[in-house]
């Protein structure tokens, strides 16, 4: 596979960072995981302001401005004549001297990728099983608002979930509410209103959580953001997950027992398939 | 400079981790910075025995044993022809497939290098102006207890500092106490005890904290954990870090504030500058 790295395209065995590199030693560094449809990343401009916000926040300089990463994007596409992928942007804050300090930091490393996507349609049936994990996540931190390089509490989170057979570990905060799984927003459906935790609980900001706001929208459904304990999930009509990986995905079993199905949820599913065709038509 | 990388000695240009090393993309790692005096790698036991204890908590296998680590150590000093310096130890899962779960991770990346070392003598003054940081520690969180790759707190935390002009930067945890700076553990001196916060702040089970401890016994002095407000801290007799590049720094200003100077202070800080030479003398 060619990627991006640095200001140039070459096989991925020759896109090698150094030791002494940010990203390597402390995460110090963000990225995005886009879905490539039809050959065309899917809500991009949407990515690539939560990745400048982040940006702005780590006071992280890139060299390259928004349109360039755009038309990157679209020769990495070209090169490796692919239609349906993952396409991941890192960025990190590169070599500087030892420590802490961003001083003395001066040429980021800009890396991109496309990876093998799941099929996008919308009728092979994908159900998760979920698994409350014991790790919690900060809420109200300045940090949880950007997909930042430190996914160390995902992982674990992760670990967990992969030890008892689930598919995706369900991540709650100090306050003990229900927030998100490791790489997915977290939705559920009550009195037939669809329900996410407020990002002051500590959930990521999701591109797919945004257009599913979108699409309740357009579908005359109410949305509202409000927090839940776990065993409240198990009460609620329906669970599902959004990623821009998968796009939206229903959850079959919390921590063993069975999940409502919904088929508000199904027309949400639906929907969402048809929305990720649509922006991406040729 | 020749550092070692998965098994090899090599200059630091060529040492390089592929753009898929989870410790790039997630910081999904470990690390220890240990003082080299008289060629010595100071308590290098007790950061090898820290580091197996997060290698553990992460399910990160290394392909190398502490004795293995020991001998390369050496080695890496010796290539070097150095007898002063910092020794940085990464360890890292390698490369995996895309996404957060450790399943079909083979390879971890093992990174040791030499940096400058800050000078060993005692009398040259060093006396750090604090500065408390807006962001929040988590307090009793499991990762908290390692020196892991992710660092995004420490490093905006100490922005935060270099922005106003101090050296390093006070956090403190989601309940208000004071725990840490970004790369070193917090003491102070009331009514002659020295005081630092318990672990279960969030403070970092440092192994200059735990020298600290041994050296009160050894002098004398009574040695508590408990926590403290930012504010408290004025009143104290005296402020002080522990962290393993410098040993102990005497603050001399919270948030541009005098702090006061603890003839006590100035005795650990010569017995450990004492501990120092005599454990790794020739």
């Amino acid at each position: 596979m060619i990627v991006f790295f640095n200001g140039q395209f070459v096989p991925e065995e020759q896109a090698r960072v150094s030791i002494f590199d940010r990203g390597f030693l402390y995460g110090d560094g963000l990225f995005e995981t886009v879905r490539v449809a039809n050959g065309k990343p899917f809500r991009w401009d949407q990515h690539l302001r939560r990745l400048w916000t982040g940006l702005s926040y780590l006071k992280l300089e890139l060299p390259f401005s928004p349109e360039d990463l755009t038309v990157i994007a679209t020769e990495l596409v070209q090169r490796n004549q692919t239609r349906d992928a993952l396409l991941r942007l890192v960025v990190s804050r590169g070599v500087g001297p030892r420590g802490y300090s961003s001083r003395g930091t001066g040429h980021p490393s800009v890396v991109m990728s496309l990876h093998a996507a799941p099929g996008i349609d919308a009728d092979v049936p994908r159900r998760w099983r979920l698994a409350t994990s014991s790790v919690r996540l900060a809420s109200a931190e300045p940090l949880s608002m950007f997909k930042t390089c430190n996914r160390l509490t995902q992982i674990v989170a992760r670990a967990e979930a992969d030890a008892v057979g689930a598919d995706e570990a369900l991540l709650r905060n100090a306050e003990g509410w229900a927030v998100e799984g490791t790489g997915s927003n977290l939705f559920w459906i009550r009195d037939g209103a669809v329900c996410t935790p407020p990002l002051s609980s500590g959930a990521l900001p999701g591109i797919t959580r945004a257009a599913i706001f979108e699409l309740c929208q357009r579908l005359g459904l109410t949305c509202q953001e409000t927090n839940i304990r776990v065993e409240q999930l198990l009460l609620s009509e329906g669970v599902f997950l959004t990623l821009s990986s998968l796009g939206m995905v229903v959850a079959s079993q919390l921590n063993k027992q069975p999940l409502g199905h919904s088929a508000t949820a199904d027309r949400i599913r639906d929907a969402y398939a048809e929305l990720l065709l649509s922006e991406t038509q040729p």
